[in-house]
């Protein structure tokens, strides 16, 4: 069984870099913090004899060698980049309880049929570049290599430019290596297990989310001479469009519908000037794919209202759809064997969160488990998963893993 | 008669300092551009033997000497600080008009009975260090020195730092000299005059003002996995407070509220993370006080709304109140009897843009005359006056002056 204090140690080991004032974490894909994390884990894993490879966009494959180098690995594994102001565990927990694991194991010494195979995914967050899970998407097909490459972070700097900064530019081809099956830990990040004091949520799928720019643009002019009914405000426009998609989110009983607009930018402010130009980001996210759909007209019907309201201009830009996923029924019980054997309470439940295990599911069998996080908050310096928790997770994803590399 | 040809070549000039791509100009207060501006000012009433005094705000007081220089000047003047995005006119019209004036004066060798004393007020648009017409506002003794000296930029910059840097720190004290009598010439910045076909305004009052600096805190969380339910949105939270108060004005049918959110940040923008704080500022206008004070308890009140159905804290910091201003009935006479006298179609109105003429007016006797300017538009690169208008204006203004200075 593992070892749920050595866990916790290399969780708070691994916060330190990229710490923030207020405990969370800063390791934005590709920065110097990010590329630190990686360093502390590899050091880690060549210390238990393990092998690292990198393939060409950063994505590390960490191989324990089974009996049967030949058939393809049972892997987990999750992301070490963080958001800008993010918590210790989103993403950290799934890598370092697949090392956990490893180390088990190493304990043990027991050699598992099937290789293991333990993967840190780049830019999970999409913090820096959009959209989220951007590598392990590329892993499996979803993105051309290139494209993946040319995207650009805020200050123009592009995914193929901080690989090569952070010296995490691999050789190892894209797509390989093949997976026997993928199974991903990570904290639920939501309210759910902790109401309902559950220790474990078996992920059955994860919700469709899509993903827009969107800019406005009005005109500038004078705050105090200017009539109301002359304005082309394209803020006030953009404050319309909030509060009725909000509305509308609230407003949905079933709870299903989620909007969040979590980007805002006047280009050029000042406190007398109506502002001109508006950018904005909108995150749109549903368990079912036709109600994305009718969310996402709603999104498009709301714009030209304001446009006619406001006399604004709007460029709605969809830059990523990600469809509701199903995740593989066999991976999926045996999670749920191994939390029923240790007599885990637990539940079946849909991921509100996009995670790697979503594109990783369209090559090779996959599953999640969740555990809780206190208040359900995540993307947030207070986020906090208690040492139990960490340890039952990795417990379960342990056993799952055993059970796959051996049969 | 002034040149109205050589005043448009001035206006064309000053324009070539802080150029922006689409035909403006940017002259942040107290920046290198601003201070070429002044320079360049300078070097042109240095020509024709006027003497430049700076006091410890940076206001520029140029003298035209008279017959009688025991006796107070009559002044006019106004502003060369821009927007970040401005036009050539706001406030340069006033100066170089001024400058005009003694230009034509210098060429007819006409001396008048009083000095004329032309001014260069610093900092009057606001947007580099709050409040607007902060330093007329200290000449007039609204302001203490040390205050204004301490006020910051977004960058932590002080006003005093900000003297010091472009040499414009002077020993002149703070209230000399004190005038007979202040005129300012301004671009209307509004549509009115345009609309009404008419070539000057003449001013008898400016609308009362008011800024705020406003902070909502909520939490970051989860863009995917946090029931809206759960949520404590602090950019949902603004953009209902900026619709309701915008909605509140355009609903005001007799046109006299203005509701202005210039500027919005959020403290972490992530794509995926719902916004936890967010600072914006408010400028609320009306031509009555009374109106004014219900129109700031009606901000108070969204905002105790908000505060209760987005389960967010909010701080609200009223950091300028300027009262509606009624000029003196016989500069307004005076410059109503030079456009009259030129046959120059023109009405009566009141500003809607607050001028440096506000804090002067507590201190002298002062009335300001405004031009047409296209589409009403100011505080825009797009900002344009005619070379007519600004002749006109520039005439109307002489005529005034000229007057004053020998009665
Ligand atoms: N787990 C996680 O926070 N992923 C980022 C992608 C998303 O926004 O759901
Ligand atoms: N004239 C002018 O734009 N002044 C700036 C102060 C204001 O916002 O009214």
């Amino acid at each position: 069984s593992i070892d749920g204090q050595r866990l916790w140690s290399s969780l708070m080991a691994m916060a330190e870099i990229g710490a923030t004032p207020n405990g969370g974490s800063n390791r934005l894909a590709l920065t110097q913090e990010d590329a630190a994390g990686r360093h502390l884990l590899i050091e880690w894993c060549e210390e238990i004899g393990c092998q690292v490879r990198v393939d060409g966009v950063g994505n590390l494959f960490i191989r324990r060698p089974g009996k049967r180098n030949d058939l393809k690995p049972v892997a987990t594994g999750s992301h070490l980049d963080t958001q800008p102001k993010g918590g210790r565990f989103d993403g950290v927990l799934g890598v370092l309880a697949g090392l956990e694991v490893f180390r088990s194991l190493h304990d043990h010494n027991v050699v598992t049929e099937r290789p293991l195979e333990l993967i840190v995914w780049t830019n999970e967050e999409g913090s820096r570049f959009a959209p989220a899970m951007v590598a392990s998407g590329t892993y499996a097909g979803v993105f051309a290599v290139e494209e993946t490459l040319a995207r650009q972070d805020a200050n123009g700097v592009t995914f193929g430019q901080a690989l090569e900064e952070t010296g995490f530019k691999g050789s190892l081809p894209i797509g390989e290596p093949q997976l026997a099956s993928f199974f991903e830990l990570h904290i639920e990040q939501g309210p759910v297990l902790e109401e309902e004091e559950l220790a474990i949520g078996v992920v059955t799928g994860v919700q469709g989310m899509r993903w827009f720019d969107l800019t406005i643009h009005g005109n500038a002019a004078h705050a105090g001479t200017t009539p109301m009914s002359y304005r082309q405000d394209a803020l006030a426009a953009a404050a319309r469009l909030i509060d009725r998609l909000y509305t509308h989110a609230v407003y949905d009983t079933s709870g299903d519908t989620k909007v969040t607009f979590g980007c805002l930018e006047i280009d050029t402010p000042s406190r007398n000037v109506i502002p001109a130009n508006v950018s904005l980001t909108v995150d749109l996210r549903h368990v079912v794919d036709e109600q994305l759909d009718i969310l996402e007209e709603r999104l498009r019907s709301e714009l030209a209202d304001i446009t006619g309201t406001f006399g604004v201009a709007v460029n709605l830009e969809r830059t990523w759809a990600s469809p509701v996923v199903k995740f593989d029924e066999q991976c999926v019980a045996a999670l749920e064997r191994a939390a029923k054997c240790h007599g885990i309470p637990y539940r079946r439940m849909m991921s509100g969160a996009g995670h790697d295990a979503v594109y990783v599911s369209r090559v090779a069998p996959t599953a999640m488990l969740f555990i809780p996080c206190r208040d359900g908050i995540s993307h947030n310096e207070a986020e906090y998963s208690t040492p139990e928790h960490c340890a039952l997770g990795a417990q379960t994803l342990c056993d799952a893993l055993i059970e796959n590399a051996n049969s």
